[in-house]
């Protein structure tokens, strides 16, 4: 199950390696169903808060309704960096399920761990490793041809 | 210099505190001006990433036309969340001039210290305490009515 709603994430990274945008995506799945989808427009917007999650939380509060995301699960193809992962804090995302670890930036686990920290007033149940190739390989190449340019 | 321009913070603040939201308010400078101002309007919008300091982000870098605030001081009337702080990082802002700290949530180095950490790609000078009196007294005031609600 959790395989296949990051395939859906994983194509919105496709549509922002598309648009030479570094490729993460995301989505909120609230009770089964897909509330909002997002990938990373930083570039485009010239917005610097304008990542996957933020744009996915936007849109799932405005289908919600409330900015506390009860019940909801995010999948997101790269770990959250740190803004990213205090707006899950703040939206009250039960779950969140990673593609592939960020050894740069990642504020799950990896680099600085936000959403298990006793003094904050949630936690999130976090899985990392699902279609983690993937994920991985997209970043990859998005930056090996980055590079070549 | 800093108390006047937390002074223009803490009128951010006061909007928010006389819209029953939590009174926070955030600006950003720019070279000696003022290019963005921001207070919190979680509750209004239903936005759980609506706070001060990223609607002031937001501001500031569609005033300057991209998403590097460069020689960008934030002043902000109380210390920055995990996910403030993280945008705060993304945007490359130099320096973060903080009236009051936050106890619960605050990742400028009260609960996590995101700002300083040699792993990120940025770090930010960082300054606490200018107005901490009205910046602290105008929070507690705004939950002490909300308590007797």
């Amino acid at each position: 199950m959790d395989e296949m709603y990051m395939e859906l994430a994983f194509k919105e990274a496709e549509k922002a390696f598309n648009i030479l945008e570094v490729p993460v995506g995301a989505i909120v799945v609230h009770n089964g169903k897909v509330i909002a989808t997002g990938y990373n427009m930083r570039e485009t917007t010239k917005d610097p808060t304008a990542h996957a999650e933020i744009i996915a939380i936007k849109k799932a509060s405005e289908y919600l309704g409330g900015w506390r995301l009860l019940d909801c699960t995010m999948y997101v193809t790269l770990e959250p960096c740190p803004m990213c992962a205090g707006a899950i804090l703040n939206s009250r995302i039960d779950r969140l399920v990673i593609g592939t670890k960020d050894y740069k930036m990642g504020c799950c686990g990896t680099v600085v761990d936000l959403l298990h920290n006793n003094n904050f007033n949630h936690s999130v149940d976090t899985k990392f490793g699902v279609l983690e190739t993937e994920c991985r390989e997209i970043l990859k190449t998005f930056f090996k041809k980055l590079r070549q340019k």
